[in-house]
């Protein structure tokens, strides 16, 4: 197991690539953002947009796919989020897209009360094209070393 | 439709109400958050939550969807999220629960290039206990009554 003491601040993490389809696009939104220029390319193409374009959420919930799936060492250890400090959706993501994930640890710090320790970090989805696409700060926590939490 | 003057600072809307299920609580999380607390009731009943929680992406993409269902006309004129200042995930959301969405406008400013202004807000899922479970801070952007944006 990866755990709180093994993350150094500084450390850059690759998180791997994922695809992004039309049809990925829509049922998420249809199903959780239906907003038209999520879940219409007609719409979207008058939109400001110019085009179908994913929900935030879905692009937040891919960079999360990509996290667990990276390190089942680290996962193991993973005992959620409290906290987003920052979320920027910095460019639209498009049907057709291939995103990139990499985490970069910000400042780390124990828990007073519980074996755990916390994480900011810094996770972010970057395009094809080498844009970064969205840029999330927040907290994730872990489980301490068992001699060193004890 | 209900353009960015039409909001005013100290507004709160009521959004209504969903439940989540167990199956969609398992279904969303296998898809994009398969951490064993979130997948696997065995598992997350040994976790630290006692038990199966949904995915924190899960629960803004409740709130994404109670926000978009709420208002017709102010949908309409939505143009999208640059940014969430914060976000916290202040209890856990678990199967069976009922959430409730809640949104208050915090403050207002016009874009300087573009017909549009922005609104930040803050939204609030409530659960069936009356515990705030989610709390996000972010900006939303709106189309401008046209003879105000001329």
């Amino acid at each position: 197991m990866k755990y709180w003491e093994d993350f150094a601040v500084g450390e850059v993490i690759e998180l791997g690539s994922c695809p992004i389809t039309e049809a990925e696009v829509l049922a998420f939104a249809r199903k959780y953002d239906p907003q038209p220029f999520h879940t219409d390319p007609e719409a979207a193409r008058r939109s400001i947009f110019g085009g179908l374009i994913a929900s935030g959420w879905h692009t937040c919930a891919l960079l999360m796919r990509l996290s667990v799936d990276a390190d089942p060492l680290e996962e193991e250890a993973a005992t959620g989020s409290p906290d987003l400090d920052s979320c920027r959706w910095l460019k639209p993501v498009r049907p057709g897209d291939v995103l990139t994930g990499r985490t970069e640890v910000l400042e780390t710090w124990p828990s007073r009360s519980k074996p755990i320790g916390f994480i900011r970090r810094r996770n972010e989805l970057i395009n094809q094209h080498r844009e970064v696409v969205v840029s999330v700060v927040g907290i994730t926590m872990y489980q301490r070393r068992p001699a060193a939490a004890a």
